[in-house]
């Protein structure tokens, strides 16, 4: 039987005049988006052009709600309590599931952005909240969270489907979280050991960390930065790779 | 056969640590309520907490899509396309849609607000851009808008149901607009002469115009002003003379 | 000689439609106030409106920089470098300052707002880079900041004159810090209490903390809270047991 | 004697993560930038960085103020009034002053931007309430406005400095306004012809209109396009031949 792997990037993260990404490139190579709501990037004209996009090219689309802070494009960290999160998470993913019922399709998943996303995977409350909002607006949407974090493990008590997610370009400590990228080895910058990490995250569910050990992780969507000069062709090799070795590219 | 008529009032319209309106005891008098979706009013709380509080009191919930104009409270007039119209229609109905349904209510209807509300009911591009954007979301939606103006024709063209609303405090011009805000005689301060004046509008389905002459008007739901200090007491009032009248206060 | 204090209050808390305070009424009491520069409250109308009022009523005019964080009033913490926060402080007290030179008025003073005067009071990093934007605009402004804080030396460090706050209904721990809000005796209820703790801090320079020990602290200014509803009482009655102790309320 | 021309661009128009425009380039070839202020285009940080790279370069600063629209750049019509339109501009040259004097220079000119240029060069009463703004923030400032228009009469009713702008890149009607971009001619897609009509303006003080015809216009400031792929092609072409040509390009 042939292996089923999820490759989701960003997008959608253009704002008003200005434009971030190139969404119609990189959506030949990814099988899920997660398209921004307006409150770190993207307008109510970027969502639906970028839903109509995505039905287009036939990936599976996913709200990324963030913190309310456009100018830090929702990177930093803001003190809401989890009764704010719920409802800043439920206004944004409600927003962009109508945008798609309105063309026609239906919204697959949430994927919390940026420092909202990282302070859930270490905040049960946080994560809870996240959760919680997703459940009550339809309990069939999947959240995609950090492999091994608690955005997973609260999802899960709240009885959501989950896929864990892995990072292609990202180093990993021994017990098992992201490398911060404060430090000089957070980063994968070769392609080709990319690659590898990714093959041998899907092939023996393990990852080397940067201690050298093989540790387990759990790799069910894999992370494509969409926002980087080389972004394009990443996609394309990443996608050519593990095509070569019998993996199919399919949304969860 | 008793007479009915729908009382609607636009809520919802605090935003983060700023209050505005008296809500709770208002929503004792009206059947139908307006809520703001953040463009010029209202926030992700505010709105769950609007929500939630109608639930309890029963009444149906509209949306009340602004221009993106917080500062001004979506009373200045803005050119956006009517495709920008179109777009952020839609996402401010979609997300107090996602929220009514995630307390297991729906959404009933859409009134534009402020200067979209103005602009649509002389612009037939402009309500054109709100009724399709209404019409995709739901087409059960009902969209409610100025008597006599392009607001309800055009929502009829898509095949949308429409509210024709009428002002319980506003003159009207002999070709049946409103009097504009900036003559003397706009407003009608008297509370009596309102009361005369919803009472001629839905027992003889006209209204005195400003130069003593009757004309025909639809009557399908009044709005009652919220944000004025004697605004309870007029609801109040209000209420109860049409009931004493025979007219039942309900829903379109 | 005759003792004398500053009792300075936060206004120009308006925001478009919404009111906040009695701007009008409690400058009558106190001697310098505090402008919202348009990033927690205030807006470019408010802040002029404000500045002509306390031209008026002969009140100091210092500026109100905040995380930009307009929903949440500025009061939720915000991860922003130094640099970020050297930016934004920039940016609001310029406004404010050229806004206060167009009506021919000086800008006074500069007291960070909500979560920004919280985190420069004991992060030094915080308190450097707000001290240091104040210091590049004017050298000549005053900083408040809370009495024996990092906000206060930091400022010292770089040349500026200060102002240590102290504030009339709060309680203090043993070290001189504020008792947090989220602790049963943070705040003092009763008025005779909060008037004694003023003038004990004015007359002897202590202040009695929770454990009842009485401890040194350096009291220049006192704030007012301008937005309860007991507000104009509360700084009409401390304006008054202040002057009959012989305290003269004037500006730093 | 040798002519003298000003060259302007408007810069600093990028805004959080989103970057615009080639700044750094550009103004090697022009003697003014105008800097937008929050309200469209830039934030906090890309105005003080922007000011930084002007100082190194020796470009004159101006102000770019707008109504406040960020997500349609400032570009659409927004009917504030003129007092709302006053309090606007006043706010956000002065943050821009302030950033510049912390840097130890000064505040050269204004400019309008976008939907309030337009509506300024043909409303007296914008213009008027555009130049008190100016004029109460400093009477030596200098107002940049469509030549021969209602922004330039204005401000010198009020006594301001002006500085009658022209378009290389845009089309004249026989009465002096620009073609309305609408039509089909309104743009100069020629570099040579461009830089034909500007020398013509320099030279003869005419332009030769749609029609055929010579008329009269002041040329003080030549505004040069920095968004557009070409920019920094287009502004070291324009720059190298006025040079050629005995004109030396330097701020009004």
């Amino acid at each position: 039987m042939s292996k089923i792997i999820d490759l989701n990037c960003d997008m959608g993260e253009s704002f008003g005049a200005w434009r971030m990404g190139n969404d119609a490139e990189l959506m030949n190579y990814v099988s899920s988006i997660n398209v921004a709501c307006g409150f770190h990037a993207g307008d109510a004209q970027t969502m639906r052009e970028t839903v109509q996009l995505a039905i287009k090219k036939g990936v599976a689309i996913g709200a990324h709600p963030s913190f309310p802070d456009l100018q830090g494009f929702g990177r930093r960290h803001m003190s809401l309590s989890p009764q704010e999160i719920f409802d800043v998470v439920l206004y944004q993913v409600s927003a962009l599931k109508g945008i798609c019922e309105a063309f026609g399709t239906k919204l697959h998943h949430v994927k919390p952005h940026g420092a909202l996303y990282n302070l859930a995977a270490k905040d049960e409350a946080v994560a809870g909240a996240v959760a919680e909002a997703v459940r009550k607006i339809d309990s069939k949407l999947i959240l995609f969270g950090l492999a091994g974090s608690s955005s997973i493990s609260e999802a899960e008590k709240v009885g959501l489907k989950t896929a864990s997610e892995v990072f292609a370009d990202r180093t990993y400590q021994p017990d098992g979280s992201l490398t911060p990228r404060t430090q000089a080895d957070a980063l994968i910058d070769s392609t080709e050991k990319s690659i590898s990490q990714v093959l041998q995250m899907i092939s023996d569910k393990t990852v080397t960390a940067t201690n050298g050990e093989q540790i387990p992780i759990a790799a069910e969507t894999i992370c494509i930065h969409g926002d980087g000069t080389h972004a394009v062709k990443f996609a394309k090799i990443i996608n050519q790779r593990l095509t070569e070795n019998g993996i199919k590219i399919l949304p969860i």
